[in-house]
């Protein structure tokens, strides 16, 4: 079924990432599995790369290398280790949607988790200690959730069906047949000022580097969570530790950071009101399938010359709503 | 307002509750706080006993020393530890309703953290270990929810609400216009063979005392999880305690104890697969409060001799549908 192709599946640094189910591909496709410099000979003939590590960020050397290259697909949401000027010259594509269900439950999991305090509980119970306490309520509670991508949008639906408050934060002001008014992200600290829950569900992008800084954090409060499941240097990571040691806010649930792994001598992690989660909240078990689904389903437009799916406009740095 | 009335509120033996904001009662009402056994002069007169204090056993004693006692109003939803024959010569009443929202919302917090392994990310963050693995997806699992009472139908729809398929389990066989068919607990077996997760929301009564064995256990499976926040002694403890340990079932999160507190040498405590909550899933910041609100509103009831809500079936034991 349609042209040949020759798919470059990119498997490193990463070594703790279940391999990609490579069965799952056309029986037809030339399948070369290549590390972080492909030789030569493996890029010969290349049409498609298949980038399966969501840390590899040496895309432009691999590209000024070939001119054959005319797809790179993603198996991530998040493409900003990806971004180079040489992507002017392919058509690159991501895995939205996998993650939508398993990212929305990890936030309602972290977020009840803190108003429960079952941190605190599990911590007495290796004490055999039976400490009585009263706890929060998560329903009638305000959240804001920064991101209208498909992650944002599923993150505040679930919290709406559990009766929370959402607010809808976007790159710009504007009206959601869902959500109702779509706040702008210049608008961030008023926003923080009048909600319980900040959510960051955004990509990386110059627009969204350091949005949330001190200020931001000042006027979330100290009742307030901040739960990040996009990219870290979206948090100014200082600020963030600082409102934390000082009480400027009550806790923070994390899956992403500057660095990641989170360097051991990150404060973070000795944090009581810290979650530390290893860049884990959307890979459910089997996720690898669902992921290598979106590819073969793109592979298979490819092939037959339709347009791709999930297309990221490399000036934003996301697939446009 | 209507007639005159001395109500004694009775505070032991739990040393840890909140104490019952007294100032939200009528001020023309005459109220005396009273231990377990109340002196003759506390009970001359009174007609009115409201139980603060969940762990209160011993009312039978209160009731044999006086005939003035019209109506005793419990501040729990469970009343098991109040039942004694003496009750027949009353009304007694309870506080359904105070808890759905936030006992919904533990069993969520419990059932989320599982899915997603909140507390082995925990145990890690405490080693500064950064160790990737895919969790679980909630979305799409099936749950038995056994109680079909206010609380059980509380947690039954928040799960259906997170695209849980719940089967409502009661003590006969029916239908629901929300929930469809319901079960009768004598299939408990067969229901728990065909769900991920089993939660036990019903009142101790003969009729649930032990109605979790290892049958059913065996029936839910290795990858089953089971959510207590009813009574203890609905499961057989010991049975629990062996599937825990021999990996018959996964995970329990429970809420509530053959005996509380837990003992220090009960070996759930050291089980990394138990949540031991301290009686608790229920008691949120400020329940006294609305706690306190349906007693008023059954206390001006009372006085204008109207008939009063959330009245307790002696028979049976809880505050029939």
């Amino acid at each position: 079924m349609g042209r040949d192709v020759k798919v470059l599946v990119l498997l490193e640094p990463d070594p703790e990432l279940p391999p990609p189910p490579l069965d799952l591909l056309p029986a037809d496709v030339d399948v070369v599995q290549v590390g972080p410099t492909p030789s030569d000979e493996e890029l010969a003939g290349a049409t498609v790369l298949y980038v399966w590590d969501h840390r590899f960020a040496d895309l432009g050397p691999i590209l000024r290398r070939t001119t054959q290259l005319q797809w790179v697909h993603a198996a991530s949401i998040g493409v900003n280790r990806l971004m180079c000027p040489e992507l002017s010259a392919v058509t690159l594509t991501n895995s939205r949607g996998v993650f939508d269900t398993s990212i929305s439950e990890w936030v309602l999991a972290a977020v009840l988790a803190h108003v429960k305090d079952l941190r605190e509980t599990w911590r007495l119970q290796t004490e055999t200690t039976w400490t009585y306490r009263t706890t929060g309520r998560l329903a009638g509670t305000r959240a804001a959730v920064v991101g209208t991508g498909s992650i944002g949008r599923a993150i505040a639906d679930r919290l709406s069906r559990l009766d929370v408050r959402v607010t809808l934060v976007g790159r710009r002001p504007g009206e959601d047949p869902t959500f109702g008014t779509v706040h702008g992200s210049d608008d961030l600290v008023s926003i923080a000022a009048a909600v319980d829950l900040l959510v960051l569900a955004v990509p990386l992008t110059p627009g969204t580097t350091a949005l949330v800084d001190a200020e931001v954090l000042g006027a979330l409060g100290p009742r307030g969570l901040v739960v990040n499941v996009g990219r870290g240097p979206t948090i100014v990571e200082s600020d963030l530790v600082d409102a934390l040691r000082n009480g400027t806010i009550a806790a923070a649930a994390l899956d992403v950071f500057d660095v990641e792994p989170l360097p051991a001598d990150s404060p973070l992690w000795a944090m009581p009101n810290v979650l530390v989660s290893p860049h884990m909240s959307g890979d459910y078990r089997g996720f690898e399938v669902d992921m290598m689904d979106v590819f073969t389903d793109n592979l298979e437009r490819w092939r037959r010359g339709n347009s791709l799916r999930n297309v990221v406009d490399p000036a934003a740095g996301y697939v446009p709503q």
